[in-house]
């Protein structure tokens, strides 16, 4: 039951008749680039047409997020993509598939020391970054003057989480990645006997071995934070925080997490009162596809589509993949479009056509579309969700793995390692999903439940954002445990207090009890 | 901004286009007598003006809740009001307040020591009434072929949940309480380093003192569940269950928990996907007071009225206190309307209109109410944060005190204990709460918060209770930690494990280390 169209049409009713009730806000946005920065531009377009001023930090070099638009004004700063471009990710998945290739332990440790390494540099950079920002008077003048009502941003870097927190903003995250991963894992409670930690590729049900592995990506997160991303900022936060200040302390702060998340998909685990599930927020109807579009999808009569993108950030597979994904696709009775930015494979069929770019939203609400072949990143696996189309998993980096895990264990999805990808075995997985209809009829389960909300994800998003606006911040939905040292959270110093007291009771009572039983004998020898 | 209007007339449209899709459901209901039947009968009556078709399970000697009803059908069943009546609440009060003129740490544990005996008692009846529920044919064949879609039941007392999980039913709690306090504490984690055990009368931020007294408060309630509540089961489960059955798995596999809290009253602390959040779903605007009230209302001028009422389990206040009480009022230049069961004092002052029942709603909601005096029951303290009026709290029995502290704590209420109550105390705090505007303001601050949410609690519920209905559950809400023993859960075995392997490491390097620095130094020795 959706009832997203009465509460938009309320919405729209009460901003007109009361503006200054809902529009009229000053919003400071930091987001970030890629495919974060789709989810973020929706929710910009939004919070303009409801009548609020948008400012929006970004990079000179940005990727995606232009300089001029009609819905925001831009003021460019010094950020990560100054410093790292879509080489790094290719780079970067190169060195994935070797290490993936390795046994598991040494995999998974492999994987793990890549990712510390790009977190530490990252971190660097974004500490000098935000140091260069805050140094800059100019620019924090323009800022201060600029009153504004909130802080939106996207915690996976950490700029706009220092600024908001240094210019005292009530402050909102569009959120899924923190720091060492999953943002869960910063804020609730996540007892590692039934909650993954993002990169362990586990799912909610381990056995011994699984939690001991889950344990152990646990404590390796620790170190991560407390070790190398914490040390990153040390500098900047003495200089313009007060004492005790570190990055923890600034994230937790934040008034609501619109957590892009949906226990339809993530697995059920312990969550906070200012954590709001807007996950899918950006999927939509499917619109009409354009008329050549639409006429190679009719030509595909009763076998239907299979539609194949590996996202934003790996520019190109490796050459010997594509040519075993083309020569696989040439075996199908089905027509394919694949969005692919590399040279045409040799061994590509009639049936496949290759795009640049490709209205992805709209070809998975296409009633032709039979499978989404897919790296696993959120939006794409939420546009499958809402959709309801089953996906064959090509993971790549970073959470892709854990994401195409949730969907298979759910049945709505098989998933092909791209370092040990052939023609056969990914035209047997391809060929499972068109041919077994479980995979069809538990992503339209899926989907049913997704859709099966009382308010739609965007509707919760904007409430919450102007939530904070009109109450300049939710602090009474922070929880206190927030500000405790870690031994005063975990209850550590009671617990010690507590079996100090119970252990010099017993020794105590065994004590006196043998001073009575002492007594006793040396009474009863007297006599004889 | 409140969007249950529209939503609710969304629901409304939706339902007569399609009445399948929302009524034409059979719900089993279990509710527990008093106060819970107030909140329970309200979304009874909102199920039955949906077309769902109900069902009540009642003692035939309950108090509240008729026999003959245009909402639903009833069945009597042996319940606990079958042994426990309303003299049993009178009694309790007393040695409650005996426990709490004892020192401190003699009257916790006095206090403690009667809940457990009641907690015992309790529990045992409940097991004996579900046994010869469970032993009778005839009913359970009725309930049986009635093909239920649902158990909508109030889980503060067992049988609904116990009969639930036996006729394999989705389930949904209306709940506040279950087994040894506060939901939550049996379905969310809940680190006693900030999260207040109930009974404990703490609040989240607590000291080291504090959090040692919770932590103690902690340990007997897990003493309680499983070595006096749990056995009580023990044959009813052995004969009726799966192996391994205990109440708290039978508790945990509920598909949704309404919870009547709102983190405006509740202190922030870590929840689960399946618990909602409903509180003060009861309240509603205030509807005209009959002729003579308003008259009496207009009567008060500018100094307004107090409204005292101290709910439904107690009949009878000690005398003493009705007096002092009494006496107190007459000095006040307010008028004062006051709900009392037992005889009319001497002191009572002509300002001061004794009732047998008040429009408690209605009354909280007059323009003219200036305070609320209230046992601290949380339909009152809901009902006082909806209406924006400040409180002074006479707490008795049970949750009373957690639930003023929690309304004192945020400035909106003012604590006297019953058991040294004088007509001096009372009259200086009620004059406090008349006097400082403080009260009042912070009162309207949590009315502004609590009514600020994209949905009515009790739009909320009821699309929850539907939702389960139309999915037949919501296992894919539950946590996977509901199923694992106690040691897996808090990764005890993986936590020993672990250590043991570090242990072994550490000492097969020191041995090593050792083996090598001994032949060292007996090669350096042999030399010389």
């Amino acid at each position: 039951m959706k009832m997203s169209n009465s509460v938009s049409v309320f919405l729209a009713v009460l901003c007109f008749l009361l503006p200054s009730y809902c529009g009229g806000s000053k919003i400071l946005v930091v987001p970030v680039d890629g495919s974060h920065w789709i989810n973020m531009k929706i929710i910009l377009e939004e919070l303009h047409s409801r009548g609020h001023e948008i400012t929006v930090l970004r990079s000179a070099k940005s990727w995606y997020i232009p300089s001029n638009s009609s819905i925001y004004t831009s003021i460019n700063i010094p950020m990560l993509e100054d410093e790292a471009d879509r080489s790094f990710y290719n780079k970067m998945l190169k060195d994935v598939m070797i290490c993936r290739s390795y046994p598991r332990f040494i995999s998974t440790f492999c994987q793990q020391h890549l990712i510390t390494s790009m977190l530490g540099k990252g971190h660097e950079i974004l500490a000098r970054s935000a140091n260069i920002i805050l140094d800059d008077n100019v620019l924090m003048k323009i800022l201060r003057d600029s009153k504004f009502d909130l802080m939106l941003t996207d915690p996976a870097l950490t700029l706009g989480v220092i600024l908001g927190s240094y210019l005292k903003l009530p402050m909102v995250f569009n959120v899924r990645w923190i720091n060492t991963g999953e943002g869960h894992l910063t804020i609730a409670p996540s007892p590692v006997s039934y909650v993954p930690i993002s990169g362990s590729e586990l799912h909610h049900q381990m056995d011994f071995q699984e939690r001991t592995k889950n344990m152990l990506h646990y404590l390796y997160s620790v170190y991560e934070q407390y070790f190398i991303i914490n040390p990153a900022y040390t500098d900047l936060f003495q200089k313009y925080f007060p004492p005790g200040t570190d990055l923890v302390s600034l994230e937790l702060s934040a008034d609501i997490w619109l957590f892009r998340a949906d226990f339809i998909f993530e697995f059920p685990r312990p969550t906070m009162p200012n954590m709001v599930y807007v996950g899918g927020f950006q999927c939509k109807e499917a619109q009409p596809l354009p008329d050549e579009l639409e006429a190679f999808m009719q030509s595909s009569g009763e076998h239907g589509v299979v539609v194949m993108s590996v996202g934003t950030i790996v520019s190109a597979l490796p050459h010997g993949i594509t040519e075993a994904i083309a020569a696989a696709f040439a075996e199908l009775p089905q027509k394919v479009i694949w969005r692919l930015e590399s040279e045409k494979p040799s061994t590509l069929g009639k049936n496949t056509k290759l795009v640049k770019w490709l209205p992805q939203n709209d070809l998975l609400g296409h009633p032709k579309t039979k499978v989404f072949i897919a790296h696993g990143g959120t939006n794409g696996m939420y546009e499958a969700i809402y959709h309801g189309v089953p996906v064959l998993g090509l993971p790549l980096l970073f959470d892709q793995f854990d994401n195409l895990l949730r969907l298979k264990v759910r049945g709505a999805a098989r998933v092909v390692e791209v370092r040990s990808l052939t023609k056969d075995n990914f035209l047997e997985a391809l060929k499972d999903i068109l041919e077994n209809p479980s995979y069809r009829e538990n992503s339209q389960r899926l989907s049913q439940l997704h859709r099966d909300r009382p308010m739609s994800p965007m509707d919760t998003a904007i409430f919450w954002i102007e939530y904070v606006i009109r109450n300049k911040g939710a602090a009474h939905l922070q929880s206190a445990g927030f500000g405790l040292p870690w031994y005063s959270y975990f209850c550590l110093d009671v617990a010690v207090f507590v079996l100090a007291i119970t252990g010099t009771s017993i020794w105590g009572f065994i004590f006196v009890c043998r001073l009575l039983c002492c007594k006793r004998s040396s009474k009863k020898i007297k006599p004889e």
